[in-house]
């Protein structure tokens, strides 16, 4: 397309990317290579970093690049209510929302017969280990309003049942809707209506 | 917002593209970490790569990895046509519609009275020079229908007039439109249909 092997390849590899296209990836080239001293390889040299470091916390699923997340490590975070999320995008939905201020657990996916997951391939063994461990009182399940998302949350909440308070975003969270493309205000309100199962 | 210093520097980054915003970059950012052997890290070397091989066709501004780029070594483009682009992008474009045989010549902008771009700002007289030493007999001039775009348009013609067969794109540009927009079907039948000055 560019009549250059490497240069083509990037375009191919960009373009693959959720969210980008043939053609803004090769608006996203020719700037990145406009302007390759301040761009391109700074960001060469943190993907590379990136790549390097990237792990997944060992005890939540959050992403970082220690073992165990800044999160779980803040003793200010361990007020008891751990959220329950999908994916690592939804806990920084939560996060950009300021209003929960516990720790989160990462499930990683959610329950599906069709897909054939089970609670075993997900972090839901994990989750039942963190109650006791981190003495936890409440478990705020902040799965998606999808049919999956809300199977998931009834498998979770029978697991916890009488061990924990147990709670799930409620108010805003518009039917089918996923939360990580959610403003952080609606987020908020969700979470301070949270109705108790 | 990830809560990790290089994550979130790399999404900020990201963000930055032309195309992408905070919520694709956070997207394309988690789906690179999780596919980090197979697509974060070969994006990575890629970056580097053509950050320290691309440069411009010192003949006609063209992007690629040689001091000449393919379209200028090769003998079968050397037919006597140049198509005069804006940026690479329009070069790209006129590829794509596979309808050109000639080859180009990068301005790199248009002449402006408001940014105080003139004629030695952009690679005009390279253009002018490449006449006699390339033995052009046409020049097609492809800018943007803009008015930027058409000012230029003229005062090449006007450098021009007497040397060469000067033509434009006629057909399917729309006013005000931009070729790398379009389609290529509209780009071929604009070239079929191109009108001599
Ligand atoms: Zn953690
Ligand atoms: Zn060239």
């Amino acid at each position: 397309m560019s009549s250059n092997r490497d240069i083509d390849a990037l375009i191919d590899m960009m373009a693959r990317l959720p969210g980008l296209g043939p053609r803004s990836a090769r608006r996203a080239v020719l700037h990145l290579i406009a302007k390759r001293e301040m761009q391109l390889m700074p960001l060469a040299d943190l993907m590379h970093k990136v790549a390097a470091t990237a792990r997944e916390c060992l005890n939540c699923g959050n992403l970082g690049t220690t073992d165990i997340c800044d999160i779980c490590l803040s003793e200010k975070r361990a007020n008891g209510q751990i959220c329950v999320v999908e994916d690592v995008a939804d806990l920084w939905a939560m996060e950009r929302g300021h209003a929960f201020k516990g720790r989160y657990h990462v499930l990683g996916g959610t329950l599906s017969a069709l897909d054939q997951i089970g609670p075993e391939d997900l972090r839901i063994p994990q989750l039942v280990n963190r109650i006791d461990a981190e003495s936890v009182t409440e478990v705020i399940l902040a799965l998606n309003a999808t049919v999956d998302g809300q199977t998931t949350a009834h498998y979770i909440a029978d697991q916890l049942e009488g061990r924990v308070t147990l709670s799930s975003l409620a108010q805003g969270v518009p039917i089918g809707g996923e939360l990580d493309y959610l403003d952080d205000g609606t987020i908020s309100a969700a979470l301070a209506a949270r109705k108790h199962l």
